[in-house]
């Protein structure tokens, strides 16, 4: 695992072991939690305008960071629990992305983003 | 944003900028696309025991890291659009949830880490 | 179970008998999969603007009647897996909100709304 | 719509209009509240066992039906706001089902049904 989630992994890892609570995170468990977290990002955004959702107060701003951190904090236990380099799948896809996405398709083009 | 993300990030916005994208990536959107593909990692799990949840086949294992990689990336680009930092973010969760469950309380009980 | 859904779930109850899929289905599987197809249907609208999500294409708008039937299937056998009338706490819950959100503070105000 | 959701959708039709929200109601947001319930449902399960889920405590079990019941509002509310009525997409469903999955093919096979 890449560099600067180093440090949080094995952070998470030794919180959850000082904790005994590897038995309650098997992947099926982390990934709902995941989803559940993410659902709470969701959440501060579901009234809002998408102008709104771009101009948001430092408080709310610093709420949504708060479920941010925990997506990213479930994702990590997840993927050191499969064994998977989280950084390393998202250069794989993101080059992926790139033979799915020509640019002079691709561009300014939702609609096939919204297909895909 | 730290290290191993910034190259990510740096290469999400220029991939957004190409297709001049960024007008759908307002944080309302990217909110709702991670909690889309969150969806799609969970839907791996759904039917599998949780001990099956732990040993997946390596083919199944690739498939959870694209889906895991998906939800990465836009995570890194909300935060991006939001300015914040996920990495320093999940520290600060991190030392909150250190606070919020004491070891000596914590251990072995899921029903205290599930009521918070 | 109210009227109109006791035959939906009676057949979804026969469906699954049939195919000996009970053993699959506990509560913690059927809100799984209902979290996945409720991603699924909120995909449809992830890059829409919500002008053009209240003007669909009969194609789209067909679409989205399919995902938000398998949401619906999944919550009646999740109803039924945990003998809950889901009539009754939708008639229930919408006399709660009704106390929490009078009709000369709510007035037009989604930010109270957004709130709660 | 089917006869018992009618009840339903009239009075929460008159909820919204009461307190002038249906210009909040796009489909959009109406699907993103929808899956924000679908997390806060999961959320109950994310950490017991299948079998944990299968005995809920009655105060445990009361609190999914509140939870259940949020979803069902708002899947409701988005058939209206569509024109889709979300039994009959449901019948249709459960037939397109009967046809993918055979009995004689699916009986106890839930690697099929993961597949699909």
């Amino acid at each position: 695992m890449a560099d600067s989630l180093i440090d949080l992994s094995r952070q998470l890892d030794q919180f959850a072991k000082d904790r005994e609570w590897l038995q309650f995170h098997s992947p099926k468990n982390l990934a709902s939690a995941l989803v559940v977290e993410a659902g709470e990002l969701l959440e501060h955004f579901q009234w809002l305008t998408e102008e709104e959702s771009r101009a948001l107060s430092p408080e709310k701003r610093d709420a949504v960071g708060t479920e941010l951190a925990d997506v990213l904090l479930y994702l990590i236990q997840l993927a050191m629990a499969l064994g998977l380099d989280p950084i390393a799948a998202a250069q794989s896809k993101l080059k992926l992305n790139e033979l799915k996405y020509p640019v002079d398709r691709a561009r300014g083009n939702y609609k096939k983003y919204d297909e895909l």
